[in-house]
């Protein structure tokens, strides 16, 4: 059915679209109207595709976090343990030009979901699944004898955590004086701890 | 002189205003119109305390930034080396209720800084001071023979304002999972660690 693939297209343009007005000046840049005009589209007839801004925003904020576990899924894909954790944790660094820019969207959405409880508990899950992918390959890696660390993988996960949403938010606040190779070497030197019992 | 004395009782007023639109909805809900309603002034009257938005956002933010400095300030006040270094890293660490509201204004406010040059710069310059603060506590704990990592000052800071950063954003984003008892004991280790070579 041609009609329905065209709308899926269209909803995928205006997203899209939203995504390039909030990296080019966040959600201030972004109401219907402004989308719609950076669109091509009428101001009324962005609404056969978004009942709101609200349920644009809402998809284009899951279309990037699923876009983010697609991302995660294929470094890990085949690993386990403390092999699983490094992929996992070198991908979510913002290393690349395309991960601070990913890095700009989120710092935007995480503004707009502290009075958007849907936003907020899209990315709450997001955190979790994050979280406890993180906890699994630290289980797996103790098995193996990898992972000797006395602490629990809570605590560690949630220290890779801050290190990771440091790196995202230096990276736009601060890059200048914070290289993205520093990033990586916290993140090796706690990884490399984990192999001793106060790692 | 008591008139000048109002204005700049006025300016602070709009300004406490301003912050507290903010904390519960972000600077989508801080228009003109907003925060001259909020305050109780006719709407054109905001004209006489400042230009425009964009400069009751950057006198708020750089008075926010201002009682930050302050506050570290006094936590080192009288200290030097690893004393000082761990006032001043405990003190930057979102621990209480009010650490958190803190953390809802840096938020918005870097947001909107990515687009907002004047708004940037002014958190680079505080950015620069408080790095520079860590190194030199840093090299007097050198001096003393208490710091003993290998590892550059400067890499030694990035590391810290990471995890500083990830913890005032995870308290936004994710609280319910990371306690601060947690922020805190990542930064102990760290610091605990800078006794050693390794460190």
């Amino acid at each position: 059915v041609p009609k329905v693939i065209d709308h899926d297209e269209r909803r995928a343009y205006i997203m899209d679209v939203t995504l390039s007005l909030i990296r080019s000046g966040g959600f201030a840049n972004a109401s219907m109207r402004d989308i719609a005009a950076a669109a091509g589209f009428a101001n009324g007839s962005l609404k056969h595709y978004f009942s709101s801004k609200d349920a644009i925003i809402k998809a284009t904020w899951e279309r990037e976090l699923g876009k983010q576990s697609d991302f995660v899924t294929a470094a890990v894909q085949g690993k386990r343990g403390m092999a699983a954790l490094r992929a996992l944790t070198v991908t979510t660094l913002p290393l690349t030009p395309e991960g601070a820019v990913a890095g700009r969207v989120l710092l935007s959405f995480w503004d707009v979901s502290m009075a958007n409880e849907a936003l907020y508990n899209s990315y709450h899950q997001h955190l979790t699944s994050w979280r406890e992918l993180i906890c699994e390959f630290l289980s797996q890696g103790r098995e193996d004898g990898e992972v000797l660390a006395l602490r629990s993988n809570d605590e560690i996960a949630d220290e890779i955590i801050l290190l990771n949403i440091g790196a995202v938010m230096i990276t736009q606040i601060g890059p200048e004086t914070s290289p993205a190779k520093w990033h990586l070497r916290h993140l090796e030197r706690l990884l490399d701890r984990l192999g001793h019992a106060d790692g």
